[in-house]
């Protein structure tokens, strides 16, 4: 019994003091997820010490991002992310490169090893799918063309660093087979191709799936959450993220005829369990570690090289859609998240890095984080001129007249 | 990433496991949830071993009696107990005291210590209010009469066993302090008391609590879960279950004028939920520790005195209501379930019980789960008769010929 008092307790904690920042961010027109994090700050072990980082609780944020994921692949439609797949393709691998490249070499001139460096260098090449998609959530801005050149990249550089990580672990483990890490691509790629053609042929051919009588009630929900959880399930046992399996169990789902009623079922559950990850991101901000001079001069190095390579790459690949685009995508590849944090906790885990570098790649993904969200109205403003009313509501701010006019601009949708 | 892509996998075994056999069983025009906890039986550790029990997975079957009793709570109104709180207090005390008595005569009898006599007894004592309401629910009798009868004493019952706990876990110490126990009463009934009053007080006398607009997007799901969340934690801190918090938390959000859209909201996740409860319960079956013709013998007997002790207690405690509704009653309070499983673990844990008795306990909260719902059709079309339409539409049973009229006469209800 008490066990399971401490837990829910400590759910309930971090759920109300991610909700309260949240609250208390949009109140003041920021972006609410950073709201939540520094809520998920002063509930957990640095500040208060409520809410405690353990599998149990973690298993929840797990879920959270999970959902949001799935949320955000409903909301995203293959036709629309394959018409920007050349320029997705290349933010993804300039993306890729150039952090990976900067990592590699700030750790060889920091004078570490080659385990260490590699570690650090995958760590700082997946942008994170969860906060870039959070962000362009609350602004309604997943369906410009901005947004899906950033969800396609962030999906591809996820891939990628998952390929590396791979490759770190055999350094690590002083074994490298090319073949397997070759496997691992090929089954990456298999594993997507294979889920987004027969997902979507099965949904649209038999479209009762969803929705048969005697099966759930009729409501779409529970099937849903059947798939998201299979697929999330099978891309983290092939080695892939879970998210990249929620995701496209989304998006397959998004191709059903019960589309709309899934999407309304899914929201204020989704809306429910995301705070977990994001209070579980700040409360993971290890204050007392990171208050050291050695430490933050290195956080300050890592994190100006993580900032200025995916930037520049990031930008490098979008350039073809025209310098306004290409700094928003830019902008908008540049949070660090939850695959940056598996990274160095593999290589914690391992042994290739020690705590103190895996304190700064969590830091270093925060900071990412919090960096981001403020610039991004602004250069969506410009980027993407058509998203501006529906943006302006989302803000809350002065002049934003929501009326059916408007509301149909944004059904339509700028592209 | 290993450890998560396991812990997915095992949801995802569990989940399609349980609503496989709920499907079958629905098929078959059983009761859905045994099929489901024997789902839950097939992939555990003593058949297929694919689902493990671990805190993390179990944390999700909490989460699903926590949502089920939530659901249950959405749908039962405070009024209605009222009305029938004598009856279902005489149900909940006599259905108390049959079998504690029962059950430590038994444990004498066998030849057993003080100790394992009061835990085996007060694991007899609380009736499931997961696996009743689950049914009633099913049955679509949740607010007839004698399901309100039911739901209430069974919620009592639940509140004397866990004060029984106190008593058993002072005795397996050595240490029994009367003024504690009388303290953990006073706590408990103090807590109900100012839960139901505050709450709906609160609810209804500010009632955009639930859907303030700037506040989850004007949706009342994300504030009820906040609230759920909360009462099931609290409950639990001060040593009640935390279904017991979640069911007043239901109630009291039942008392809002936002009841139809939460309903419609929470439906779907706890059906999305419960079968992890469920599963989880068929899961802990341990098959080889209950061949052994002694644990048979001892589990035959333990089976004998909870059911006739059970069902002799309730149907006294409700003969008031006549001998139809009375029968319909005991039956109704046979089935164990998480309390007792609950107070044997306590007891496994503080070393006053061994496995051979835990083994016991769970094995007979399932068979009594088994054995009522079967039975419950046939005594409530006697007992219950208004809700005949309704339950046969449930039951996908031939004649029953959906319509507005009949969807009319189950909204009015029998009473």
């Amino acid at each position: 019994v008490e066990h399971t008092a401490n837990v829910l307790l400590q759910l309930f904690a971090l759920l109300v003091a991610a909700k309260i920042g949240d609250e208390i961010f949009k109140r003041l027109r920021q972006p609410a997820l950073i709201g939540e994090i520094l809520g998920g700050l002063v509930v957990g072990p640095s500040v208060l010490g409520i809410y405690q980082i353990t599998d149990e609780t973690l298993l929840f944020a797990e879920i959270g991002v999970v959902m949001l994921l799935f949320r955000v692949g409903l909301e995203t439609r293959l036709h629309d992310l394959l018409r920007v797949g050349a320029s997705a393709l290349a933010v993804g691998m300039l993306g890729v490169i150039l952090p990976f490249g900067g990592g590699f070499l700030l750790a060889t001139l920091l004078d570490q090893s080659l385990a260490v460096a590699v570690f650090l260098a995958a760590a700082l090449t997946a942008t994170s799918v969860g906060i870039t998609s959070r962000v362009l959530a609350d602004l309604h801005a997943v369906r410009t063309r901005s947004g899906r050149v950033i969800l396609g990249a962030a999906v591809i550089d996820d891939v990628l660093a998952l390929l590396i990580l791979a490759i770190a672990v055999g350094i690590a483990a002083g074994e490298l087979s090319p073949l397997r890490i070759g496997a691992m691509g090929l089954a990456a790629i298999a594993f997507i191709a294979v889920v987004l053609l027969v997902g979507i042929w099965l949904l649209r051919s038999r479209r009762s799936i969803l929705t048969e009588p005697r099966f759930a009630e009729g409501s779409p929900f529970l099937p849903g959450m059947i798939i998201m959880l299979g697929l999330a399930a099978a891309a983290a046992v092939i080695g892939l993220a879970a998210i990249i399996g929620a995701f496209l169990a989304g998006m397959v789902a998004g191709e059903a005829s019960e589309k709309h009623a899934l999407e309304e079922q899914v929201t204020p559950v989704a809306a429910f369990f995301t705070p977990f990850f994001f209070g579980a991101i700040g409360a993971q901000i290890d204050l007392a570690g990171i208050a050291d001079l050695g430490v933050l001069t290195v956080l300050a190095l890592v994190t100006l090289v993580a900032v200025a390579t995916k930037f520049t790459g990031a930008f490098l690949g979008a350039l073809s859609l025209g310098r306004a685009r290409a700094t928003l995508i830019g902008w908008g590849m540049v949070p660090r998240g939850e695959v940056g944090i598996v990274v160095a906790g593999i290589g914690l885990q391992l042994g290739a890095i020690d705590g103190d570098i895996y304190t700064v790649v969590v830091a270093m993904a925060i900071l990412t984080t919090l960096l981001v969200p403020p610039l991004l109205p602004r250069l969506l403003r410009t980027a993407e001129p058509g998203i501006v009313p529906a943006m302006r509501r989302a803000l809350g701010e002065a002049g934003a007249a929501p009326g059916r006019e408007r509301e149909a601009l944004e059904e339509v949708g700028p592209t």
